[in-house]
């Protein structure tokens, strides 16, 4: 897909305002079975809670007439391999991440969020108000998907570290494990980004050949167990401000759905999407205060490694939006509405969380 | 209804999880046709919006077969008779502030947001996962009404000021038109609270009969023209740090609708909960410049002005949770979440948004 059909694609998609559907004409409710498959665990239960949360408010709301079957990585394809599943059809939908694809293409970062980029908030107002999601989905159509956007993370931590990081100089050599366009700006301050797989990261932290880790929050980073081996615990994750979840469906199969189902489903996603960031903002308290009760020690990173990877981070999407044109039209939408936010939130958001953030343990 | 019954169906709420309706069972899909009196007017399109998503959305979902009927305030019954319209069968339905009612009983305020209390997704954390809402449905029930959060504005803004505030003292005697609890705190500071209807707030301004105003954030307040007569616009209104519009249901009319049906309603109004809000981020960095384009002129509250606020507030609410038992179920299920999550959005959330907010201007 060159930028021209890509540009022309995002233009109609705007114009249709695509992200509500057009009114439902009268019909009968068919039956149909769609397979799901999660890029992520059961384990992982809020990520995977927002597909059996879709599922069952689709159900619910045709009469069990419109049923999702909900897959873990592995039963019917891995993890990663979910937007190609979707793709040629091997499942009619997924719930997983856009940026794990960032190796077809760098642009498919934007839909997930962008290091030192939107908090969950943002992302969503870009998404559905910005004409984030029309730019999305004439994207993903040239991988024969529907996008809805259907879970978010909140902001990330820093992730786990054997050894304090006190400066720039401790950054150099060090082997994290960190995926993603944040392992790019993490190596051009000099360290080595790893990509080890899930069971292997403990053993190999326990035994120095990993330096540091990082995954999700606290109540997601607890069952890792980490703490036992790297007991740094760094925030905040700027590589992760926020991580919008996407719900794929394929294209032909999502164009024949009747418009009652496909006004469900928008809805479910969205509310899937909402349910998931609260259900992370109601278990990572509990699960920060379970950390530091077992020797997790909060540390922020210093203020000299926040800006030069910020540098790096504007740099290298100045660099990418000069080589590939897919990119260049997400980053000439992100970032004039990126700044606008960053205007309005230290206006009123800002000040009163951080009023909060100060006097809250005043209060008996 | 007194705290013991309050409480007890707060207890079968909770163990029913009323935010997901149970799994409907086949039936067909019955022509429906409900009113809905919304308390903003057209003229406040993202409030009103609501309102039509959530009609346009069921009427979707439904194949047209349930058709909910929006009017604006007036039209059936005044703005601020929602409730009472609700709960007598006047109309099936409502959007409007819980905390318009507290002059029925202070305890409404918690479904819409407390001074120094929740930011919108605490608020959500809060109501979804953490047995607010629950809470507030067995409190509701007292009012013959169901409830379904549908929308937030995000943290509002503090107000036009005709004159700087500089120190608590300039609060004494103020003339300030601010309603709810907010109000009630500022009486505590020595602020004179003034209840004024909108047509007559501009001339009062004008002649100096009244100070100041608050009413929301800059895309609504814009409209209001109050930018000409009273230029200081002092941010945050902490005592909005969000605010909960509630989709309020007849009971009676509630327990009538097929399974499918409510699944459909709830799904609907956690979207425009999200919508709402990704509006209101959308729409008021631009309402901000513009403001700021044609004379106003942007002021933080004085960390004293601050301080002191916080402090009469949770005086006031120990008050009131020692007066009155609905207030106290509700205080002693917000006080310990309040400060829970104060404790983990300073440690992700903050610094992320915080770095961003300080380093956005040097990107070119």
């Amino acid at each position: 897909m060159d930028r021209r059909s890509f540009v022309k694609v995002a233009g109609a998609g705007a114009a249709g305002s695509a992200v509500i559907a057009a009114p439902a004409i009268a019909q009968s409710q068919p039956k149909i079975n769609w397979r799901l498959t999660s890029s992520y665990p059961k384990s992982l239960d809020t990520l995977y809670g927002i597909s059996t949360h879709v599922a069952k408010r689709v159900a619910e709301a045709t009469d069990n007439n419109f049923q999702i079957q909900v897959f873990a990585p592995g039963e019917i394809v891995p993890a990663l391999q979910a937007l190609d599943a979707v793709q040629n059809g091997t499942v009619e939908c997924s719930h997983t991440l856009a940026s794990f694809y960032i190796g077809k293409d760098p642009a498919f970062a934007f839909e997930t969020s962008l290091p030192f980029g939107f908090n969950a908030r943002q992302q969503n107002a870009w998404l559905y108000q910005g004409g984030g999601l029309e730019l999305c989905r004439a994207f993903m159509k040239g991988y024969n998907v529907h996008t809805i956007p259907s879970g978010n993370t909140g902001a990330q931590m820093g992730g786990w570290f054997r050894k304090e990081i006190k400066s720039l100089e401790d950054l150099k050599g060090l082997k994290f494990r960190i995926a993603g366009l944040g392992g790019r700006i993490m190596a051009r301050l000099g360290v080595v980004p790893q990509t080890i797989g899930g069971g292997d990261i403990y053993p190999a932290l326990e035994r120095g050949t990993l330096d540091a880790v990082e995954f999700s929050g606290p109540y997601d980073d607890e069952k890792l167990g980490f703490v036992k081996v790297a007991k740094y615990y760094y925030y905040p994750g700027f590589w992760e401000g926020n991580a919008n979840v996407s719900f794929l469906a394929n294209q032909d199969k999502w164009n024949e759905l009747p418009a009652s189902y496909k006004a469900i489903v928008e809805a479910a996603c969205a509310e899937a999407n909402m349910n998931c960031l609260a259900k992370y903002d109601h278990n990572n308290p509990d699960a920060l205060i379970r950390l530091a009760g077992t020797g997790a020690e909060l540390r922020p990173f210093p203020q000299e490694v926040m800006t030069a990877a910020f540098k790096e981070a504007f740099a290298m999407y100045g660099e990418l939006a000069a080589s590939n044109a897919n990119f260049k039209t997400f980053y000439d939408s992100f970032l004039p509405y990126w700044k606008k936010e960053q205007l309005w939130f230290r206006i009123a958001e800002l000040p009163f969380d951080a009023f909060n953030a100060q006097v809250y343990q005043q209060v008996k």
